[in-house]
């Protein structure tokens, strides 16, 4: 539309070229230098597909450094896939640059985004990269590979299924509340205050888990928009209810300082989201090998309730054995 | 970031349910009910990946009609799928909606989309809907198949081989000229000037081709950013020159009509790019096995050149067999 002449080898070109071309080594990738990207997949393995943004102002705050940006877009990508069970194969990228991005910030960018490709083992294929009078916006479709027709579904919990979770739950939404309101755990050591904030700056997709997810879990999705919200989505795709003991829910140390100051805090935490840890149905028959599964991998699984039967909301137990009612159950931008 | 509360089945998801759902319809789309899609490729072959956006007020006017909007993002991708060969498989949605965005502008739009979706037989397959307080953007990642390894690439183009384009080149340019300045083309027929602005508004991908392409092409591109700069691109990528004759490029009736009253926009229409036309190089003994593969198709194909030997710049030459020269010879939006 509004194009600005130039001579071939374009800006972009150059731009492709010094800051994205030494990230695209998988031989797919063509250096960059084709329309499009090759993937050849593993015989007898399907590819999973996914695809997930960020823009400055809404999903992360325009002054985050320029790799935190960078990494967060790729790994809430392979949040999905490791929830899916699926193994990370490659993505292509789509980042559109207000004016006032510059050489530095790209730079940094590049930075962030190819040390977290090495890390994941998943290459930057190809992508697009434009202006826009907008504010940047980063949008990563990733790939990732299964054998035929394992995808691990939102759909396929059953009542008597063991609720587990990674890691720990509400650290980023109480790194997200710190960083808006600065009043908030005025007396929190620093250590704590740090963890929380780093922990909602950057998720940590749990890719370890995909492969043991795959083999044991009946359904799965990873927490981004809160455990109760995300929890409420997989039982209506699978047409159950659920029970939580809220006494389980892992909580990090810093979470259970800030909480302890806070107790009303505690709703933020199982609602708040961008935690990226994985919430999983697994068989009871099958729990024990699960854990073994993810011990193996190096990762924490905690049990925190129960599928049952029914088609309501799944309820939250508190210490009293009393449902919890959230005031906001989830959290959309919408 | 400033996420809004909302109950479960939040407004993305009656969104998505109410305009995205019924294009779904492809069994790896999981009813766009999961957190991914699921692709199983042919035995023996490699998924093509593409991704390209459109920004409101970039790559399309903001009040251009919403069903164009959305094929136009769609086809930008297609015309990339079928220069390099591959038969459309499905396609990631990413789109970015401000909010003067109602809910009669999603329904042309998905409209447009599931009617070309339809037409190329490519599905939608999943996506991602996020709220922006920028300008409109569409980002579309396309996937396509073809057998291992047969991917045309731009960069194989040998001296002696034939240069090919599809359809009419500059009506695009000219198009957009004509919106763009209303004083240009007063004397042109209604039909010539509608003929024109809808060649800019909306792309015909050459999927047809994308068959005889792979078995014959040595190298190939879509014309986005205008023929001279694009045939410069595969040129430099291939280590090769060429010799374009400006009178064999094919021009539409209503192309020739404005070119006969304003001749000096003959260099838009070589240069200005959004022809969406096909590029390609093909080895002198394979032009008539091409030239009946694209007829077969339905297809029109021209030859305007060759590929010489040599790394300059690739020459146009005019009527009077000598070689023009651009002011401008390609467009970037950088």
């Amino acid at each position: 539309m509004s194009k600005r002449p130039s001579s071939p080898g374009s800006g972009e070109d150059r731009l492709i070229a010094r800051h994205f071309r030494p990230l695209a080594r998988h031989p797919g990738a063509f250096a960059l230098g084709d329309d499009a990207a090759a993937l050849t997949p593993p015989p007898g393995c399907d590819l999973v597909l996914t695809t997930d943004g960020v823009i400055a102002g809404v999903h992360v705050f325009p002054d985050d450094p320029a790799d935190a940006i960078a990494r967060r877009a790729l790994r809430v990508n392979l949040s999905d896939l490791a929830a899916k069970g699926a193994k990370p194969a490659g993505f292509l990228l789509a980042i559109a640059l207000p004016a006032n991005i510059g050489d530095d910030w790209l730079a940094a960018f590049a930075r962030g985004l190819g040390a977290d490709a090495d890390r994941y083992d998943c290459p930057l294929l190809g992508g697009d990269t434009d202006r826009t009078p907008g504010p940047l916006s980063v949008s990563i479709t990733a790939f990732g590979t299964l054998p035929t027709g394992t995808m691990v579904r939102r759909s396929g919990a059953r009542p008597g299924d063991v609720l587990v979770v990674s890691g720990t739950i509400g650290d980023a939404a109480l790194g997200l509340k710190l960083r808006q309101n600065p009043g908030t755990g005025r007396r929190l050591a620093e250590d704590a205050r740090s963890h929380l904030l780093a922990r909602y700056l950057l998720p940590e997709p749990r890719t370890g888990l995909a492969e043991t997810l795959r083999v044991h879990a009946s359904a799965a999705l990873d927490v981004s928009d809160g455990l109760a919200g995300d929890l409420a989505k997989l039982c209506r795709a699978s047409g159950v209810s659920a029970q939580v003991d809220v006494e389980k829910v892992p909580l990090s140390d810093a979470a259970r300082a800030l909480l302890s100051t806070e107790p009303a805090l505690l709703e933020r935490a199982l609602t708040g989201g961008d935690d990226y840890e994985i919430l999983a149905a697994i068989p009871a028959g099958k729990i024990e090998s699960f854990r073994a599964g993810a011990a193996a991998a190096g990762m924490t699984v905690t049990a925190i309730g129960r599928v049952e039967a029914g088609d309501g909301a799944p309820q939250f137990t508190g210490p009293d054995k009393r449902p919890l009612a959230f005031d906001r159950p989830s959290f959309s931008h919408f």
